[in-house]
């Protein structure tokens, strides 16, 4: 499930172009690829649009930071007071990420540009009941079933709302976290955050794409918009159900900590054949480069797999699972250390699909019986939410639900 | 004692060139300066020298990111095994300030550049117990007076040994932070952590200077290397005692929290007044701009001071001290929400001096009594470090003081 995972094509961190990108980077040539030269005001000029089809933070380039956010309502709030919150919310979003500076504003951003700041709302399975639309939930909310190496903190997990803060300037991050905070007031107010970071655009000194904290190449084989069945696998149709997601899509939220103690323990070898890749250049055990197509047929001269039947690559391959797969987009965190002196560090898992019992589940499932990794990692915080389609100008993500 | 007080200057964050900086930027010239288009993969190639007069992070630009972590030495270890290690520990920081991968290198900056990446190493007062070096300990890591505002966490306070990570991708420091840690292995263990970030190289849109999470711009009027007495007021002279502190500085770190929401209930004008300057664009209350010198006795026409007496940039002036100056490097943090659902946020504050008791002692208690800004922060962890020079090449900072 990490992003090393996959088998259908290449696309990294940064996942191409889309709706709701204006003048964002796109793909790999972002800012930060190898022999880019655009120049350093460009991380502050980057703007992605707020309106369009779908929300902001789901195609285009992962940023360098982002916070992920879920609030519950108070008690005295209802379907209007949740209404007038997604519209504060998306107004303050809207001039944000265009640069302007919001209602009744702190100042944190001033001098900078959006620096792509990319803001996305969703909605948990218990928004339903609390805003009285338990009838308009989405199948698709269904709870995620308990995988048997789940640590689960349900402090951490859930939420009535949630928000994806992305931008490449932390100073905006905190900047957008802060107002749409005060712009909760009475209305709702935090039950968790978790903050993540991915290479900066610039940092890159030539030879490959950005690592998660195992050290691994991250991204590749992700879904790629030019692939023919991208919009079917990530997005709600437009005359799918309910209506109110058209345009929509699912995202599952993992907090999934890496035991570095016991990853960096390992030799090299055995850390590559754990994932089916190479850590030092991102190419599967059956040769070639970091964007060559894995073959799980490949057997050594005695007969055996050279891709291991437990490899990570292998148990989560769309091969592997029907076809299943998912868009990821996922942020490195590190919280600290634990009592025991390891890092509270690993991977805020990101992934958008249509249906997550055709993406995330049935992978999930196979990963969590088979996955050679699973022994150096534990999930320990779970989110899925219904992310509507994007809003038209004036208007707000989930409008069609709560005013419908 | 935040960074927009003072007014001996102006020279923000960046705080201009000096020893130990080789293709890093310097000073308002910096990517992210108004205007500048350095290519972006400048940010990756910045690089700082280890060796040197002086250790890499106290002159030169302030990174985009930074981890402040203390260590305390295990009951088994003594003056060899603190030797060792930060001989180990100078060994890695010098390869990967350069861009080489550390000893047994777990490939997370792998394909990164060095960042600008800088890592400096300190003592505090119970190091020299640990070590059996109490008749060395210099006088100047006395510990702090109490100060009447403080509300500090001994667990986030003190430590043996104290190291200053910065850089401008958030992956690089991350990896030195933990490349670090393990080096430490049976020496010492982490005592506490913490984690700041400013703006990142780019991300301005033109107009001024970083701010801090109270929307104020930050490091106006810093100290300046072009200063007369510049040196005098940082770094311990080479014929100063103790001897082997000659070209060190001492480090006052607090972590100061801001009380956000008291903060942003004020109108702007009454924010204004507290510290002194306008938030706008930084300009004193006296006129001009921000980098216009402070007129600490205009007065109205109704004679009454135009600068309040307790405001923040009067209260914390050299020339209300006495001439007192520190260099000051901060960094900004938000470590989440606090029960009452405040942002836990506010300024990583470092500031160095050839002496603490000439410096950030009388400021602080001037402060302490009469800064219209008490009201809205809070001290809430403190430490105070002995920094020695730098190292040669194949050396080590206290080289002198653990083998002399």
């Amino acid at each position: 499930m990490l992003g090393t995972a996959g088998a259908a094509g290449a696309a990294g961190l940064a996942v191409g172009a889309g709706g709701g990108l204006l003048a964002g980077p796109v793909g790999r040539a972002t800012p930060g690829a190898p022999g880019d030269t655009t120049p350093l005001s460009s991380v502050g000029a980057a703007r992605v649009d707020f309106h369009g089809p779908h929300q902001p933070g789901i195609l285009g380039a992962a940023r360098a930071h982002a916070e992920l956010l879920a609030f519950d309502l108070l008690p005295a709030s209802g379907r209007g007071e949740a209404a007038a919150l997604l519209r504060r919310w998306s107004r303050a979003a809207g001039a944000m990420m265009t640069g302007e500076a919001p209602d009744a504003d702190n100042g944190i951003a001033g001098g900078t540009g959006p620096s792509g700041l990319a803001v996305t709302f969703g909605f948990g399975h218990d928004f339903f009941d609390a805003v009285g639309l338990a009838d308009a939930r989405p199948r698709a909310l269904d709870p995620l079933p308990e995988f048997s190496a789940d640590a689960l903190d349900p402090e951490r997990s859930g939420g009535h709302l949630w928000i994806q803060v992305e931008a490449d300037d932390p100073t905006v991050v905190f900047h957008a976290v802060r107002t749409l905070q005060r712009a909760a007031a009475d209305t709702a107010r935090v039950r968790h955050r978790m903050a993540g970071f991915n290479r900066v655009p610039g940092a890159a000194s030539g030879e490959s794409g950005p690592r998660n904290l195992m050290g691994q190449i991250d991204g590749t084989n992700n879904l790629r918009p030019e692939q023919e069945d991208f919009a079917d696998r990530v997005f709600v149709p437009g005359d799918g159900e309910p209506a109110w997601m058209a345009g929509g899509s699912y995202a599952v939220v993992r907090r999934i900590r890496m035991l570095l103690d016991a990853w960096e323990e390992q030799p090299l070898e055995a850390r590559d054949r754990v994932l089916g890749r190479r850590r030092v250049d991102g190419a599967p055990l059956t040769g070639g480069g970091e964007t060559t197509p894995v073959d799980l047929g490949a057997v050594d001269e005695r007969g055996r797999p050279v891709i291991p039947a437990d490899a990570h690559v292998r148990v989560s391959a769309p091969e592997s699972n029907g076809g299943a797969a998912m868009l990821r987009r996922s942020y490195s965190y590190h919280d600290g250390f634990a009592e025991d002196g390891s890092p509270d560090a690993g991977l805020l898992f990101v992934c958008w699909q249509a249906d997550p019992m055709l993406a995330f589940v049935p992978v999930q499932r196979k990963l969590d019986r088979g996955d050679a990794l699973s022994a150096f990692i534990r999930h320990e915080a779970s989110g899925l939410f219904a992310v509507p389609g994007g809003a038209e100008p004036g208007g707000y993500p989930g409008q069609r639900l709560l005013e419908g």
